[in-house]
Formats: structure tokens, C-alpha cells, sequence
């Protein structure tokens, strides 16, 4: 007996020492992560369900992300107060859906006649986006994060053809944001809409056109059974959406643990790019065969020069609001200029010659 | 006595269990990295850096590389047959620099005319691509990933400009690998020189043209001092580089570290691409500032499509050699239809919109 009880009080405090070593190793963290959008959304979705399972697999489970759709937490815009609060430990989400809140949050998805998701990557990462992002973050304490990009969106559908200024005057559009103020300048009436409601809403005439995103998500709402002009993009050429982290959530995670939810963010986000190019050129493969009605057209030059003065004019508004506003526009125009110039001697060239050649 | 000998043996035998779970769980590998090119080369030394930190980083310490550069092993072209070999545990290079062990290894860099880099991640990653590069790679005993992208590789320096293909008969020009093949066919002499001496060959007269990479690595070289026609490109229009794995290295490994060196690997790849974007616009600001004689061009169209069809005819070759280049070259360009077809209605409209509107 006696044996056995000191016995076991030692093994106990052998145990309890390797124990407490590998807890202190190997404790496990689970994240809950809430997104603006519904379960199972293409593309978006996707996204933060790859996400999760690589923070999962590369932590070996120490790391979980537990993802709350809209279904389930009811708030698709309560997204940015539910984590600031501590509510969830995690958002995917729209920096510029918060412009309500704090206006310098409009700069970070993606500005009308501005950077192309590559150009915008290098300033968040090697210029200084990601810098004045986490200046406008971090006193609401939260982190935000590139999560994952759709490529230029389309610049709607559009039941009649624009020939010129004229056709736009009172046309009733569905464009939200602050690309539909810069159509309200150039004479467009722009409406919100639930996208639930927008096919009936065009159908009937309730609107004269609606802007989405780009054929593979626009393809689902069916639109090009009822509209025939397909126009290209200015408003968002490259829309990121957001990873916000709580800032103590952040910081109770050990180092290792922060690099893997670091990296799974922004390959994830890399990550959501590539398939928008994936699954926009197979559902506009469709479009095109189904559908041979459907024109891709662009705005005529007066319609674009008159847009790309009004977006200039309420930059400059915005800008003229305080001082970090001014210095992410002044970031963004002056690191645009340089990228776009390029830009220009490569894709661009490249991607004309292409179109030269057969 | 008696109870101190049965109690060590007990501590002994607890201790070693957790010890042993705890080695299981937590045994640490260093694996051993060749690069083909040489020590803090920029951009490429960059991107193998930033995946040692990464991996090192997210395994706390369990997965470290070391790197070596070709002035370690002085074997830049040998990075295949000693990672083959099991010599080292992994390569950094191009697959493209193969293609004379195995022909199919051609197609995982970039092909002339072929797809951009966000095209060609599309096609490796939600196409067929990585299955099919793993199908070349297996009978060698190495697993083959995406390494980064130095985007559009630029058309090379001219001293002289190209007016007509008359222009290119008998033109001196170092340009190396399939897309020396192609000018061949249209009457270019290509011919390869160390990168050392690239710079006295065009400025003695010994080349009349080079072809390097891009602004941000060919003003190291100093060409724009003495050429003053900088074509833009169309030969390499995603130059991916490679990651090169040992099987047994791979498999030796747990399945969370796996998942760390898989992930690190491709979102260095990407960030590469991020990073030449930022670096080549950097580099072509300060040409343009410095060397204001530097002229852009394009190739004449009777240039460009003599060159697209000597590459059709070529690739049709290629693809003739055995079954596996033919599903190759048939899923690239089947790929490459349809993808274009989306970019073309996006990225290239935005760009040429954007180019005409002040």
C-alpha cells in the first residue's frame, strides 16, 4: 500500500509536469468566424470554408474555425460590430460596407477607375495598403486582412442600349455604394434592391438595370434571359472583400498560431482571384452559347470620361474629410499611376496583341 | 531503497511515454533546398526566403529549410537530377530547363502566346494543370508545384527598330528555349550567352538584341544604357517558376507539416507575382525618368502573327511526341479559349477604357 501511494503521487507529478509542458504547447483555440454572406454562397463561401481547413490542417487541429453564415447569426451587416464587440472572434465581410461607421473603411475593397486586383495586391503588401488599413482598424480594435478577390466587376445589365449621356438621365438602376453616387452625378437614379428581388424588379420594369458582379454569380440570378446588354466594368475592377480579426483574440494566440491564420487568410484570398477567373469564364462560356442574344458593350467615351470626372470629384470630397483619408488617397493615386503605367506595357499590350493575332 | 528503485522505474517509464508521444508528435525535420540561381538573386532569392520564414514560422520551429544557393552546389542546371537523387530534399527552378530530360516538362512554365499568370493559376489549380504536372513529375520520384510568377516577361532590348519581319532576318538576339525556337522560324539567330556577358555582347555588336525578364531585373544589366527599343512580350507571358519536392522526403512527412510546406509554397508563389508587379513598375518609372530616350514597342502585326503561327506549327510538333503532350498542349489551349474569352470582356476592357479616358 504504502508503495503504491507514493508511487502514485509521483507518477502523478511526472504526469502532470509532461502534461502541463505539452497544454501549454498544444492548447487549442476555436474561432468563431462570422460572414456577411449566406451558406454555401459560391466563390465567397468557398473561400473561408478553404480557409478554415487549412488553419485546421496546418495546426493539426490545435486551431478551429467555426463559420456562422447570415442564416445563423442574423446580422449580415452586423458584422464589423459583432467582432469589434468580441461577439465573434472573426469576420469575412466588405471594408467598404462599413463607410457608415468610419469613412476611410470605403478605401480598401476596390475604387471606381482604380487599381486591377494585382496593382492592388502589391500596394497592400508592398506598398502601403495594408499600413494605413490597420491605421483605420486598429482603434476599433480589430485587424483587417485581404480576403479574397472577384476580379473587375461587370458593369451591369441593361435592358435598353446606352448610345450616350442622354440614356442615362433618370435611368433607374440598382448600384449601390459609392460607385452609384458617382452614377447619381452623371444623372443615373440609383436603388437598392434585395438580390432576391432583382429579377422581377428588372423583369418588370421596377428598374432599367441592375449591377452585380460578374458572370458567375450574375449567371445564378438570370438576368441575361432578360436583358441584352452586358456592359463592362469601371465602378469595381477589383473588389477584396475582408478577414477582420478581434484584436485579443489576435493576441492571445501563441506566434505559430497567428503566421498559420496569417497565411491561411491571404492565400485564401489569393486563392478566391484564381477560381472568380475559373468560374467566370466557364458561366460566360455559357452565357455565350445559351444565350447568343447577350452584347458585351462599352460605355460610350462620354459616358466613361463623365463618370471618371464625377468619381474625381467625389474622391477629392472624401479625401478633403480628414487627414488619413487624405493620405490613403493620395497612397492610392500616386501608387496607381506607377503600377498602371506598367501595367500597360505588359498585360495590357500583351493581352491586345492577342486579340490582334489568329 | 526498495522504494526508491520502484518508483524511479516507475518515473522512468511514465517519462518515457510522454516523452516518446511528445517526439512523435513533435519531431523535427531541416530539409535541404537547391536554387538554380544564385545567392540573393532578387524577386526569385526573395520568394524561396519568404517560403523558409513562412514554414519555419507555422511549424514553430518542427520544418526548417535551408537554402543553398548555386554558389553552394554549383549546379544551377542540376537542381532536377540531385533533387531526383534524394540529394537534396527540394529545388527551386523552372520546369521549362528540363525539357531535354523530359519533353512534357516545357509546358509548366509559360508558353509564347499562351495563358497570363492569373489564367495559368486557374488552369493549374481548378483546371487540369497541378494533376497533369504531377503525371510528368512521378516517374521521377518528385512532386512539382507552382514556384511564383515574374508576370509578362517584356519582348527584349533592340538596337534597332523592327519594322517588318525583313527586319528580323539573320537578327542576332539571345533568347533561350522554345521561344528561341519560334524567332528561329521566322529568321531571328538565336544564340545564348552567360548573363555576365550579355551586356558587352550587345554593346560590341556581338548580339543585336537580348531578351532578359522585365524592368525591375534587366535595369540591373544596364541595357537601357545601350539599346534603346524595349518590344513588349509575348513569348513568356507567365513565367512560373517551380518547387521541386522528393517523394520520399515528402512522404517521410506528417500530414500537418505537409499541408504547412504546401501552403507556404504556393502562397509564395503568388506573392512573387505580387511582388514583380511591384518591383517592374518601380524599375520602369526610374527607366523612364533616366532614360528618356527608351522607346516602347510592339512587334509590327506582320511580325506577331508570323511568330503566332512558327509557334502553332511548333507546339503541334510537341504535342505529336506521345500522348501525355497531347492532353497537355489540348488542355492548355482548350483552357486558355475559354479563359481569354472572360479576360477579354474584363481585364483587357477595363484596361483599354482606362487608357482613354484623362
Amino acid at each position: 500500500m504504502k508503495i503504491r501511494s507514493v508511487l502514485s503521487a509521483a507518477v502523478l507529478a511526472v504526469a502532470t509536469t509532461f502534461a502541463s509542458t505539452q497544454a501549454l504547447a498544444q492548447e487549442k483555440f476555436t474561432l468563431r468566424l462570422a460572414e456577411t454572406w449566406g451558406p454555401n454562397f459560391p466563390i465567397f463561401g468557398d473561400t473561408t470554408k478553404n480557409f478554415a481547413k487549412l488553419v485546421e490542417e496546418m495546426s493539426d487541429g490545435r486551431l478551429r474555425i467555426r463559420i456562422d453564415s447570415s442564416n445563423k447569426h442574423k446580422a449580415p451587416f452586423g458584422v464589423f460590430d459583432m467582432v469589434k464587440a468580441g461577439q465573434y472572434d472573426m469576420g469575412h465581410s466588405a471594408s467598404y460596407y462599413w463607410k457608415g461607421k468610419v469613412p476611410e473603411t470605403l478605401f480598401f475593397t476596390s475604387m471606381p477607375f482604380g487599381m486591377t486586383a494585382i496593382e492592388q495586391y502589391a500596394w497592400f503588401y508592398y506598398g502601403d495598403g495594408m499600413e494605413l488599413m490597420q491605421e483605420v482598424y486598429a482603434p476599433q480594435n480589430m485587424l483587417s486582412f485581404p480576403g479574397g478577390n472577384t476580379g473587375i466587376q461587370m458593369g451591369g445589365w441593361f435592358r435598353k442600349e446606352i448610345k450616350s449621356l442622354d440614356d442615362l438621365q433618370g435611368l433607374k438602376m440598382r448600384i449601390p455604394g459609392f460607385a452609384g453616387e458617382v452614377f447619381a452625378e452623371v444623372g443615373v437614379s440609383p436603388t437598392n434592391i434585395p438580390p432576391g428581388e432583382l429579377y422581377t424588379a428588372l423583369e418588370r420594369n421596377t428598374i432599367d438595370a441592375v449591377e452585380w458582379v460578374g458572370p458567375a454569380l450574375d449567371l445564378r440570378l438570370g438576368f441575361q434571359q432578360i436583358a441584352d446588354y452586358y456592359y463592362t466594368g469601371w465602378h469595381e475592377p477589383a473588389t477584396e472583400l475582408q478577414y477582420l480579426v478581434n484584436k485579443k483574440t489576435w493576441e492571445k494566440l501563441p506566434s505559430d498560431l497567428q503566421t498559420i491564420l496569417k497565411t491561411a487568410m491571404r492565400v485564401s484570398a489569393y486563392d478566391m482571384l484564381v477560381l472568380s477567373q475559373h468560374e467566370n469564364a466557364k458561366a460566360w462560356a455559357n452565357i455565350k452559347k445559351e444565350y447568343p442574344d447577350v452584347q458585351i458593350k462599352n460605355f460610350p467615351e462620354d459616358v466613361f470620361q463623365a463618370m471618371y470626372d464625377a468619381n474625381k470629384k467625389l474622391l477629392k470630397e472624401a479625401a478633403g474629410k480628414n487627414d488619413l483619408a487624405k493620405r490613403i488617397v493620395e497612397s492610392q493615386e500616386e501608387y496607381l499611376e506607377k503600377t498602371r503605367a506598367y501595367t500597360d506595357i505588359s498585360e495590357r499590350a500583351y493581352l491586345n496583341t492577342m486579340a490582334e493575332v489568329e
